[in-house]
């Protein structure tokens, strides 16, 4: 898998994917992330990205110039599946969601950045607009970068301990359950004792009992 | 206002703060953050931080220890008005809660890493659970540097333009409304007449309609 991230403020998610789980994906071969700086794609003379809004408003947007041509560049290599950009006002990402973007072979996310993107942009180079959750962020970066972490821990291979993936909260439909570790007892406050008692078939029982009863107590709507 | 954020693998969030919003804020003195490496505050002679989980599941638990040695470090030092730990089945994140967070003196921000935290961490240590969304990551790393990120930038002075937080989606409990920049036209694709107009009470009404208009289709639980 191959996701490219286009972005004006490139340095704010380089780093997090040189360290994260998109690092040891990219070292064992299993996903290719490459982010783009948008400035090397205008034509401005001063590499200018943005520029003010018409109508008079506060702030800068990001214009289409550039967007498109990274775009088209890249369409020019391979074939992307989605065009993704990332907005408080798109679809909101969900584990489903990052399941079906986990078996794409290409996919572009553009992160805004500033007052917004140029509107056409959203109407005739984007093919699909996520958002991450009901907020504000200063730019896109963050939940590009959310995006990609959700997504490439899911292909098969990444996640050393598949078990482990498999076992997360809502891949089974409900929460995870509580889990403890050493010590058994910290200041008085003690790890359940079905936990210690080396029956396998109980502890069983008492995880997904636990996962229903916080589902049910936090989280009804996903029994729904 | 400051924010004290916990984690086993600063290097995944330390990079956005030295870029981002953050850093304009921490210079302008409205905002200090602090990240502390779990590693400083374990007795563990090999510095470890996590350890098997009691009965036998796969994956890595945080310990208790160092947590709880972190947390009583900076109580000792000042109040805290929150102790929060990101997870997928906390509350979910929204504007309302960014806006409230951002109202704080100080707050922690304990990011979750491997199969999870010791559950005494939250039963005993944390004050809130927050979830920035129904999907799972690799860390609380990222989701800390979204709740960092969408509450300093509400700090007043931290945004240059403080109109441009203010009319941003959700303060007004309506999407943004569409913006777009230069050039007028591109490739035929052309920014609506009325923003060229000139005529700023038909500007604004049209911004209101369009705003209207998108939350009705894409977002109508925002109208109830």
């Amino acid at each position: 898998m191959r996701i490219d991230i286009l972005s004006v403020v490139p340095e704010l998610i380089e780093p997090f994917l040189d360290h994260s789980i998109v690092k040891r994906a990219r070292d064992k071969g299993l996903a290719e992330i490459v982010v783009h700086n948008l400035r090397d794609y205008t034509t401005s003379r001063h590499r200018k990205v943005d520029d003010y809004p018409f109508g008079g408003e506060a702030g800068m947007v990001m214009q289409i110039q550039p967007i498109d041509a990274c775009i088209s560049h890249l369409r020019s290599q391979r074939e992307y599946d989605e065009v993704i950009f990332t907005t408080p006002d798109g679809e909101t990402f969900d584990q489903p969601m990052a399941n079906t973007l986990s078996l794409k072979n290409n996919i572009i996310i553009l992160a805004g950045h500033y007052k917004g993107v140029d509107f056409r942009v959203r109407e005739h180079l984007i093919t699909k607009e996520i958002s991450i959750g009901d907020y504000v962020l200063t730019g896109g970066e963050l939940p590009a970068a959310v995006i990609a972490d959700a997504v490439v821990r899911l292909i098969p291979g990444v996640i050393g301990d598949e078990q482990s993936a498999l076992s997360d909260s809502f891949q089974d439909g409900l929460l995870a359950p509580p889990v403890y570790s050493r010590p058994a007892e910290y200041k008085g406050w003690k790890v359940p004792d079905i936990l210690l008692s080396g029956h396998e078939a109980k502890i069983a029982e008492w995880r997904y009992e636990q996962a229903l009863e916080r589902t049910r107590r936090l989280r009804p709507d996903l029994l729904d």
